[in-house]
């Protein structure tokens, strides 16, 4: 099979764009309403390194997809288009197929379309997305919106990601790795509530880390919510996790509520920021969390 | 060093971004004007693939931002941002800071900004690059525009970037390989005047062909300027001279040499577009161009 055909075939998984203009150009074209910004982020997962051979060809389309989706919902912006590089050797030319198939239909659930990217040859399977969303211009959800006072939630328990890479652990652990489901919904909700949000990419350490050195201020943890099946360590530094971190003033608690009551993904309280630098009650003797070349 | 104080030093290359949030949160926030579209665009280079030893950190850097330019050059439009994923092996990490240098003294001399981007170990280093860019709104350069009659032009001699591979190449054509200048004033200076648009980077053939099938007509080569040093089937098949292919009525010839008086890069009249499917002339024995999966 050519590139060309190779192409086709890959883009033939996803439903046809409605964009201004669609992949097999020398650019796609997106249109910005008046009054909105686009949100843009760029994410990578490579073989050996953001899956193992455990991984479906689906499971690798789908979470390559799902960890840019959380970094537009963790800026609260709506999904509109993503660019995908595939990047494998010739003998992985067959998954390509199952790899769009398992990213198309979480693009679909989530009202992305592609947009267009590129294949080249390479000695590892990895794909790089990047991925563009829009957001009511001055309205998009920073990390740096935190003042002490507010209150501190996560969307959802922790630590099943990283259970989930343990051998032999239970299906709904291994889907919690391997299948994450970005909270999209939840992000735009969060939009004029939260001060400031994050996603728990690296973990929960590490990312309460970055948006306290964002906002300047302090971090105290009252509570973990764990996974069930999972460590309290898996939960403080695993990662993976993909709920949003976010504070809310006290005045919005109440918005915060009417906001997100039919969302499946429910906040859950567990700390406040206050004056200072960094997390005030740090877990002992824990590793911060995710670093590529530490 | 760690992959935050990595990221940081790489950052520090570029000029200081004025976007509506440049990297460091979960997303880059961008603004389109009205009456504006965004253009995007997304190429990789591989070592052993797109690159050899031979290029310098800074070479890489340059190549991996300059192949992107000239997407949004086939486009018409005006450069940005970017976002820039590098993978890479850990003992790659001291050529990050100079690939940097390459890419940021392109960046500044074609004024697009970096908006963010990825950092990921791999087994090899690789750079994508989605590159935005913004051109009015429905007068993007497509590659379906030409229309049987119009007259067929490249912006600069082929072959060199392939003759420059070769081993003991004399410097000038080293640098079209290493160091191509994407044509990105030439391309916003044909808004309003070329029917399509395309940047040659699989090949003269290759290239003309897409071309031809997106408008649905036929091709007619009448001459094709080969790069000094460089041999005709380079000029045809080669690739990477990443000059501009383009068609014009002719009614608009004379404001396509307005258009591009102050150009340093001008307009070679080739052929034209006839009635037909594909070249009614093709060069005979010729591979048509590159193929990454062939």
């Amino acid at each position: 099979m050519s590139e060309f055909q190779l192409i086709e075939r890959f883009l033939a998984c996803f439903l046809r764009p409605s964009l201004a203009l669609g992949p097999g150009d020398d650019c796609a074209l997106l249109r910005v309403p008046a009054g909105r910004e686009l949100a843009v982020t760029t994410d990578a997962v490579v073989e050996g390194v953001h899956f193992s051979s455990a991984f479906s060809p689906e499971d690798i389309g789908h979470k390559a997809l799902a960890v840019n989706l959380s970094d537009l919902a963790a800026m609260g912006a709506a999904p509109l288009a993503f660019q995908c590089a595939l990047a494998f050797p010739p003998e992985r030319a067959r998954d390509i197929v199952r790899i769009g198939r398992g990213m198309a239909k979480l693009a679909t659930s989530h009202d992305i379309q592609i947009s267009g990217g590129n294949m080249t040859r390479a000695s590892e399977l990895s794909i790089t997305i990047t991925a563009m969303g829009l957001v009511k211009r001055g309205k998009a959800l920073l990390r740096s919106g935190a003042r002490p006072g507010d209150l501190l939630y996560v969307s959802g328990a922790l630590g099943g990601a990283a259970a989930g890479l343990l051998p032999g652990a239970p299906p709904p652990l291994v889907r919690r790795q391997r299948r994450p489901l970005p909270q999209t919904s939840l992000g735009m909700e969060l939009v004029g509530v939260a001060s400031a949000c994050i996603d728990v990419s690296d973990g929960l350490v590490q990312d309460l880390g970055h948006l306290l050195a964002a906002s300047g201020v302090g971090g105290w943890l009252d509570a973990v919510p764990v996974e069930k099946g999972a460590t309290r360590e898996q939960a403080l530094t695993g990662g993976e996790d993909y709920v949003l971190l976010f504070t809310v003033p006290p005045p919005r608690v109440k918005a915060l509520e009417a906001a997100t009551r039919a969302d499946a993904h429910r906040p859950i309280a567990i700390g406040r920021i206050v004056a200072g630098e960094g997390l005030q009650n740090p877990p002992p003797g824990q590793r911060p969390g995710h670093d590529h070349f530490a």
